[in-house]
């Protein structure tokens, strides 16, 4: 049982630990084959230095942002390369962060309040030409919709952080979700240890 | 002619600008064929933003250390896949900052000034569980030892900075350079322009 609707603001964590089936919690596919822009971007608040932000994937491969010891990390596969990257600002300080993600050229650029944090560019002569995070595209927040083992560099996925300010691929955020969830939302104050 | 000899602080710009032939103005060889430790280390001082900081490669592939922006950048090769990675501190204030890069596991690891600034791991399925910066190896400094086109991003890659205290590779630091080289060594205290 699911059923699509706009999200503001949410605690990742809550809506995976509350789900009553075993399907991806928080799910979108873009409705284009081709968007203009696969640009995302978000506000982001949390204490916890490690876990999953949010996983996508196209025909072509993988992508995923992490957090790690309170810094960004990015894992991404082109054709029969993988790639692992981390690095930039420390986000884990409880206060609410800007954060963007986006294609550009050969490049994935993630700023951070504004500016270039991390940039990571791959290629493989395996799949020439592509570009990363470009076609019909499938989202997930907080979950992986892929076997966790294929990562690069192992991560304990659990994310305690609040998503605020959503706007995914451009599109209307309409996230295909369990009814039966608890839509917890973020506490208007947090410390560590709020959410659990 | 080419002479080895031990180098403690230089200017790496000066040593490629006034060198005598088309050879690389100073390269090193490893040699053990499998080195206990791929680890290298320096201090460095610029102002320069952009430009090539350090070229090494193996059987298996090419690595590149440079700045852009006046941040740390990584190119390097895996297979038949390449990445780029850029994020990190900026560099180029004309302090001295500790630089050191190693290669653990399957990662690659800039730390800068006693902390981890930077984490890269790439794989390919056409070169499966090597790992990087392994085996015999060639560096060189301020200067491509492979055509700079096979580069992910174009880089300027002249650098007016200043290298000290290197340990490369564990080796001692027998360099191959061109005797006609003017060894000019860095200036005591510089300002932006004073090298050029
Ligand atoms: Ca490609
Ligand atoms: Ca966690
Ligand atoms: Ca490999
Ligand atoms: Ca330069």
């Amino acid at each position: 049982p699911s059923i699509h609707f706009s999200i503001d603001s949410f605690n990742i964590y809550s809506r995976i630990q509350n789900r009553t089936s075993n399907a991806p919690p928080m799910t979108l596919c873009s409705s284009h084959s081709h968007p203009s822009s696969s640009e995302s971007m978000f506000e982001f608040r949390t204490f916890d230095p490690e876990g999953l932000v949010f996983y996508g994937d196209t025909q072509d491969g993988w992508f995923v942002l992490g957090l790690r010891g309170g810094v960004p990390e990015m894992q991404m596969t082109e054709g029969d390369a993988i790639s692992y990257t981390w690095g930039g600002p420390r986000l884990n300080d409880g206060q609410w962060h800007k954060v963007e993600v986006r294609s550009e050229g050969s490049f994935v650029k993630l700023e951070v309040d504004g500016s270039l944090a991390l940039m990571v560019g791959l290629n493989s002569l395996g799949a020439p030409g592509r570009s990363h995070l470009r076609g019909q595209m499938r989202l997930s927040l907080g979950a992986m919709l892929i076997e966790q083992e294929k990562l690069y560099h192992p991560l304990v996925l659990p994310m305690d952080g609040c998503l605020a300010k959503g706007n995914w691929l451009n599109q209307r955020n309409l996230w295909e979700t369990d009814t039966k969830l608890d839509a917890k939302l973020c506490l208007g104050n947090i410390r560590r240890g709020s959410h659990f």
